[in-house]
């Protein structure tokens, strides 16, 4: 039996385009000592998939010829550990395929919610990377502002809304003006601006009356440097991505650092989800009370089919996905 | 007898120039009901004053017309409020002038140390900058390599200085080989180097071995972007000024913001001395233990003469300056 992987084809230099992947075919793989043979569920898609292409960062760059690094919810087929049986659930470091092998102590053994999505959404990456940067660099306090930026995202989504479920007045940046609804109407944001219609200060001063005490920053670049200017004496930017400066060979920073740090006070300050993984549980308690009260929406946007995985990555970084990103490789176990 | 003053001519747009002030001629002004009158002595040259002709930032915005707002320590000739006595030596906020009229509440009572310009440079602004920027934002451990940007300026020599007396490495950065010299040799920081002779990133390399820990920026710009790279996880940047980006209309941001802060989870956060006013005493009191100790020299550089004040300022903004700026308006009193 034939096992379907995508590789990078060549490294893009500039615009990620589909003939930077291609699609072949290997055999099954065999799983030797102490290692699992995995059956690839769901792969979750993040523009940190594009970062990695981009050089050395918290892990090894990808290369050409590699097959794209991807955290995925896996069935285990075959297992040589004791530590692990067929027919467990495991969240695990696979590349883009159908199946994988890997070492057993490296995959994680995962409750079996239905659907299994859920563990890739409000519970897993997303959901915790909203909570912590949140909740830990943000420090959220009723009756402030928060504004989150790609607020229709997969992190972005969850911050508003564990925002709200504190007392905080919510405001999205998004781009269209049917995402922006849908995250007003749907999400339940105070308001949520559209960054592709102009005009993005005026609508920021009319959306932000009190100004803003926390902004939280998926996307880097001019809606920064816009956010930073109206931010309020001590406000805290929770650096969590830079969507806008990864697909690009000529980032620009926003003009008005370090200067507006300085007169404001602010604190800038990045994290990596992994960071907080020793309150993840703290985390997984909080949002599961949200969503049995309502009061946070769990929302997904799943692309079927391996084959489709470069498209799902490209559309991510153009901003069309409306909630996390995942791709199904296969079916959820009966 | 006439009291010499110096006002904002017309508000520079672009690089700052003599002709954007002029000297004039009053009358000695007269204190009313709760006012004294003083002799300014010594007023303090600050990147800020620059800043404020810029815009309001956490103070009104100077204006054509106006006098130059100045930090000054003055002795008091004439007073109409119990709380002060003619002959007390105070610090007040005072304009470019011989002599100055303010509201006695507003004034603080000064010991008389000797030379008067001490309480100006390592017990002043300068020194209480460093000492809560680096202690309060940088939070610096023994061992941690410290790289500090205009390190040959008022704040940055006693960044350094604390930092080695904590048991850090010290790297500046200075523009010159004589002021990079002097940086070395005198203030006794690890090494120094000059940003002026190109390759800064190459040299940055050299210098810090283990890479930085905590960068304490007071220039913003191309400097905070190379600084930025050799960051270390969890790297804290202390954000004190931004003075290579005041005296132009076309700042630059830095293009490796917000991606390193999130792919390094750094913290950069911005302060002004008054935020830790309620720590100063602890301050002047370590800062007073090293002095004895000799593991600070007090260095301060002293213009002399009223007239002389808007060349200080544009001369400081070229960074020509070696330590703390004053401009001597009177003597200090026998």
């Amino acid at each position: 039996m034939p096992n379907r992987q995508i590789t990078i084809a060549e490294l893009p230099t500039d615009t990620l385009e589909p003939r930077h992947f291609q699609l072949t075919e290997t055999d099954m793989p065999k799983p030797g000592e102490g290692e699992v043979l995995l059956r690839v569920i769901l792969m979750s898609i993040d523009a940190a998939n594009r970062s990695w292409m981009r050089g050395a960062t918290y892990r090894d760059a990808v290369k050409a010829g590699d097959g794209m690094p991807t955290y995925a919810i896996c069935e285990v087929m075959e297992s040589n550990s004791p530590r692990i049986a067929k027919g467990d659930i495991v969240a695990a470091e696979a590349t883009w395929a159908d199946y994988t092998v890997t070492k057993a102590h490296k995959v994680q053994k995962m409750p079996k919610v239905e659907p299994l999505s859920h563990l890739m959404s409000v519970y897993g990456i997303a959901g915790k990377t909203a909570f912590h940067g949140l909740m830990s660099i943000g420090n959220p306090l009723p009756g402030e502002t928060v504004l989150v930026s790609a607020a229709a995202g997969s992190v972005g989504g969850y911050v508003g809304q564990i925002a709200k479920a504190l007392g905080c007045r919510v405001v999205g940046i998004a781009g269209g003006a049917e995402k922006c609804k849908w995250v007003e109407d749907e999400l339940g944001f105070d308001a949520c601006v559209d960054y592709r219609e102009g005009n993005l200060s005026k609508k920021l001063a009319a959306a932000c009356p009190n100004g803003v005490d926390i902004y939280f920053d998926n996307v880097g670049g001019k809606i920064l440097e816009s956010a930073l200017n109206f931010m309020n004496e001590r406000g805290r930017v929770v650096c969590c991505g830079a969507i806008s400066q990864y697909d690009t060979d000529t980032p620009t920073g926003p003009r008005n650092l370090p200067g507006v740090v300085v007169v404001k006070r602010l604190r800038m300050e990045g994290f990596i989800v992994m960071d907080f993984a020793h309150d993840d549980a703290k985390c997984v308690r909080a949002m599961q009370h949200w969503v049995s009260t309502g009061q946070i929406k769990v929302f997904e946007d799943i692309v079927d089919g391996l084959e489709n995985a470069p498209k799902a990555l490209i559309g991510l970084l153009a901003g069309d996905n409306k909630g996390k990103r995942l791709v199904r490789v296969g079916a959820d176990p009966k």
